[in-house]
């Protein structure tokens, strides 16, 4: 049970995550910061703030939990100016989705106050950000990995976890490398290859008719294309190497498919297709590996 | 109103389009025929279809309405093997997902019974396939392309067109090159990316680990990696050369933003995502182009 929530970036991971915590009755009052004000007035009226405040030092001032959910890049600039302003004992998380960068800003930012910050990554999202789409249920089943630092002292990890938990979230630990390498190929890949086949579409002669010929498929495999560009900037400027790294393993695999296309080798392409279609049709959201 | 539909192929696709003509109440009976004799009894069972039978010219015995709902390369064989029983004004349909090769092939199986032939495409689907999946509603809401041959008289395009509305779908005829060029672009392409980003994911080290990290995203993204190997190497080697055409665009496109990573462009980068990002959260499914 915390007693004020700072929420630095009340959209929809910021303003879905004090949404939750009220419905559990896991915090008493959200203090909310927003780097526009058209946001923060907005996370008033929809309740998901009790109070706004101007700065996000403000926000934090008397709080015993700070959620930053601010795009990666702004992480280290906010710890900067919220750190003099911590209470003692206050939990404070991130929700990026990168976590060596934000952990190396953290070092610079928090010095000695490092312990307080647990690095925090839900899995989860939405097609449309804004304050306006926060739910309640927006982590509700979600995984949520943490990155605790060397210096995160264990009671600091556990009550991280111990909160995640009570929002109905599966909660994993691993080290910034391994998150971002891992989420370099299950998801900041996919983000690109999303977005290069809008462009690819777009690029060509009657785009906009060839759009209005798609299906579900179609929508389903660009759905993540729709998402926030500066957010997504970051992210893949940010894991770049390891997002490098996943293309060219990419590339390996789409040339095998190209290959038994040119030749028309049937029999390949089906073996190619039957191996990823049983891998597929096997995987469960949330379903942990089978060697658990 | 049609007395008897001959259904050949009691899958997800032919069943369902069984279900919801008899929910319509616009067929009298449906006497169908599968290649395994345990889908035909399954489709019995489930009152998919009302009569059984052990080949496909005893399907279309009777039949003012066939609708071949097979794997596209098994379509010429089968209108080889029905063309001597079709009765006189019988509507034959498929639902192929590629267009030119079902028309070449209906041409050479059908000679001067091609007018009979309404080549159609409905862009619906699911994750599984199988009749225990077909639904009444699975065409309800969706588009349904229709490729006349130059032979087809306009009275059956238009049969068919009434039939399809009928079902609550939106209809549009194009020619069988504009689809498949058309459909390499916004949906071959698509299932051949995610094709190989599960062969990208099994092919690394761990590869099972990173399935178990994949969030909502991966998910919907990977969904039509799911679909049925045959059917999917069918429709890539039979419209190989447009989707590969495709797949070069795509490369493109693609090579953009690997450029921008590289080279850490980031206002490249966001411009790049901010175009395909706009682009999809613009589009709506079964949205007509907007200057229709």
């Amino acid at each position: 049970m915390f007693k004020q929530l700072g929420l630095i970036g009340c959209g929809l991971m910021g303003g879905s995550f004090a949404l939750a915590l009220k419905r559990s009755g896991l915090v008493e009052t959200v203090v909310g910061y927003s780097q526009t004000q058209e946001t923060t007035q907005k996370a008033l009226q929809l309740g998901v703030v009790d109070r706004v405040v101007n700065t996000p030092s403000e926000a934090v001032r008397g709080a015993d939990l700070v959620l930053i959910a601010v795009p990666v890049a702004a992480i280290e600039p906010t710890l900067q100016a919220i750190g003099p302003h911590l209470s003692d004992h206050c939990l404070v998380m991130d929700v990026g989705s990168t976590k060596q960068d934000v952990v190396m800003g953290a070092r610079r930012a928090l010095n000695g106050q490092i312990g307080c910050f647990v690095p925090a990554h839900p899995i989860a999202g939405k097609e449309h950000a804004g304050v306006e789409h926060a739910s309640a249920d927006l982590y509700a089943g979600c995984q949520v990995v943490l990155t605790p630092t060397q210096d995160t002292p264990m009671a600091n990890t556990e009550r991280a976890q111990t909160l995640w938990e009570a929002l109905g979230c599966r909660v994993r630990c691993m080290s910034p490398e391994a998150h971002d390498t891992a989420y370099a190929a299950v998801s900041h890949l996919p983000h690109l290859l999303a977005f290069a086949m809008m462009k690819a579409i777009q690029d060509q002669r009657g785009g906009e008719r060839l759009l209005s010929l798609a299906g579900p498929g179609f929508r389903d495999f660009t759905r993540i294309a729709a998402s926030e560009p500066s957010v997504w900037r970051d992210i893949l400027i940010s894991n770049r190497q390891a997002v490098l790294a996943q293309l060219d393993l990419y590339q390996q695999a789409l040339h095998a498919f190209e290959t038994a296309l040119i030749t028309e080798d049937a029999p390949a392409l089906r073996e190619l297709i039957a191996t990823a279609s049983a891998a597929r049709a096997d995987w469960r959201l949330g379903q942990g590996p089978r060697s658990d």
